[in-house]
């Protein structure tokens, strides 16, 4: 059965390391926990969106936005040579992830990851930033985490939030606070 | 920001650690892996479903099933005194966790996780089904599992996966064949 094969190698997600940690944690969290993580933040947060979104979409894209990382491994969205490449990795990830299954089903799934990646629906902006806000709220809760231990400057952490902006006025106003007083705590580097 | 002090709380799921490992792994999984991939499960498998689903309830239920673990911790499902007193220290765990959200969003939360735990719907069926499945796959896959290292029998394997029989005659035609072929590979104790 096809759909028993691809959801088997699911499972490799959870060995799937990312950079940032659990909070109070000397453990790196892996992609089936961020993922689980990001669609339960879209449940609680989805009411502070701007635009009527179809939260069953949001959560439906959150759950499938990583797996290519199966086989493209987690790029850390601040190293920029991992970067260059990222795009090419991935394309090869999702055919080859989404292609175990039937063509109906792997077509659908497809279709969320590239419309995550396309950045262009109410939906994709409102996924991405709430993929890019888990790492932030895991950050501020470690004392920096990544941002510290990779010195990663204020305006590049503002660059890859910049979804929210246009995602939400108000988690907007919320994490522009944290930032800045994550900045005057020094958990930014100045 | 009240959501976001739940959001911050829900990090711990990704240190509840359950009995079953990762496929092919000397690791256990945890709470946050687990619900992430039976979500996935559902979408994948949403389409074998007896009954008419709404299929967005069922993901929702999934994210949300566990996290009364967060204070309750994971009960073995072949632990038998374990599961005596697991529905009052769960009940106590639900007040709390979904006591910090608002009153509207906590009571939404808390209406599917009392859906799951009554057992009613045919949604409630179906995630008890993907609940219960994925474990059985990393055991089968993992040459016998928890099965192997508790001595689990035969009969109460059937009894725990029982939800999926109600749920869908195809998965189910599945299911029973991967036990019987587990069985007669000495997977399952005789």
């Amino acid at each position: 059965m096809k759909d028993i094969e691809f959801i088997v190698e699911l499972d490799k997600m959870k060995s799937i390391i990312r950079q940032t940690s659990l909070i109070g944690k000397d453990q790196r969290e892996d992609d089936a926990q961020h993922s689980w993580h990001i669609a339960v933040m879209a449940m609680v947060l989805g009411e502070y969106s701007n635009e009527k979104i179809d939260l069953c979409k949001v959560i439906k894209m959150l759950l499938v936005h990583d797996l290519v990382e199966i086989y493209a491994g987690d790029t850390f969205c601040y190293d920029k040579k991992g970067n260059e490449s990222k795009r090419e990795r991935e394309l090869i990830a999702a055919d080859k992830i989404f292609g175990m299954l039937d063509q109906d089903k792997g077509k659908e799934l497809r279709a969320l990851w590239d419309e995550f990646e396309e950045q262009k629906t109410p939906e994709a902006l409102f996924a991405a930033s709430m993929d890019r806000l888990q790492p932030m709220l895991n950050n501020y809760y470690n004392n920096g985490g990544t941002w510290q231990k990779f010195n990663v400057a204020k305006e590049d952490i503002y660059k890859r939030i910049a979804p929210l902006k246009e995602a939400s006025n108000e988690l907007w106003n919320f994490v522009e606070h944290m930032i800045e007083d994550a900045y005057n705590k020094g958990l930014i580097k100045h």
